[in-house]
């Protein structure tokens, strides 16, 4: 939004910077302090932007702080790629553009879902999104928000591969893949959220075949 | 705790009053003003005891609401089982002295996660569950003690029906029974916490068919 407010370049990378700001101050606050004591006044004032700023980009707190969120999971998706070396752009996550489809379903699900074992472990990802993730239990209008903004794009990617590897015969027909791509997210995500456990490459690897294959003798 | 205090029938009385008093104004604190802001003090004047009274029994604030949440999971547990009508006490549930081995396992998983939902969906249950979670995400030491003292325990339950299961030749030998039970555990959980989809039977039913039968053909 940031960058439509003007059409020169100059108010546009001054914009930009606004909005980088007012994103870092938002993050910061709800670590610090909680979302409920967050507030427009409080993000403007640690920005350095009138709060004006702020209602004229986005209507409510919890909006600054959705794309705030969707900022952060894409610079931590592209400086996790950098890190491993690859030739992705942080795009090739779960957060991004899609699912890679190599023919190899478990291989392509296992690669994703190590890829958010190395967001999960990130400390800049970490704060901010456990805070937003434990005010969306007790507040279910956020919750709601944060699930259709931030989670549930990412489930349609693992719906969209589940689809393709139907049409290939790796899936059986009759199954619901957005039921089927949570018996590898769920644990994961409870493991994370609720500390149930250790999360690492090898027990996603582990849920993969799980779910794949099935816990009943074959 | 409370029942040791003294021997004589009328001060056990007495002490089991206070006991009660102090778990429901625990419970009722931490929903109206969340979990950081519940103290002992407020706890003993809720409850109308003397503060003293909570320290002889419990060291900490977390361990009464530990103990004031156990209470309430096995008294969710026996009206839900009241209200189903049927012979249990409240002890079948997973919160309960364990999980039915009928033979069948499909069936014996799909009941005690029926009656987990209609644990999910009784409102004395989930207002005080909820704030206990979310405190829990953001909370390292208090999630991982909810863990041991709450979650576990009922995962343990599982983990010993997967157990006989697999000696009966209905779960495959190399099968890890402690990730197996997140298959279908934790898509519940992620449900219930994240708001990311509905709760029902069907849907519980449809987990349990998945982990056990994989969703690759066979």
């Amino acid at each position: 939004m940031a960058s439509n407010s003007s059409s020169s370049p100059d108010s546009a990378r001054r914009s930009e910077r606004s909005r980088r700001s007012i994103y870092d101050a938002a993050i910061a606050l709800v670590v610090e302090i909680g979302y409920p004591k967050t507030t427009i006044e409080g993000i403007a004032a640690r920005a350095g932007v009138g709060k004006q700023t702020i209602y004229r980009w986005w209507p409510s707190k919890a909006d600054v702080l959705m794309e705030a969120f969707l900022d952060l999971g894409e610079q931590t998706a592209r400086t996790a790629a950098q890190e491993r070396g690859t030739a992705e752009d942080g795009q090739g996550g779960p957060q991004g553009q899609g699912i890679p489809d190599t023919g190899d379903l478990a291989a392509d699900l296992k690669s994703v879902l190590r890829a958010t074992v190395d967001e999960l472990h990130n400390p800049a990802f970490e704060a901010p999104s456990r805070a937003l993730a434990a005010e969306g239990v007790v507040n279910e209008e956020l919750g709601r928000r944060f699930v259709a903004k931030l989670l549930e794009p990412s489930l349609q990617l693992y719906v969209d591969r589940l689809r393709s590897a139907q049409e290939a015969g790796d899936v059986r027909p009759g199954i619901d893949p957005r039921i089927a791509l949570e018996l590898f997210v769920s644990p994961l995500a409870q493991r994370w959220l609720q500390y149930t456990g250790p999360i690492s490459y090898e027990y996603t690897d582990t849920l993969v075949d799980y779910a794949l294959g099935g816990i009943a003798p074959r």
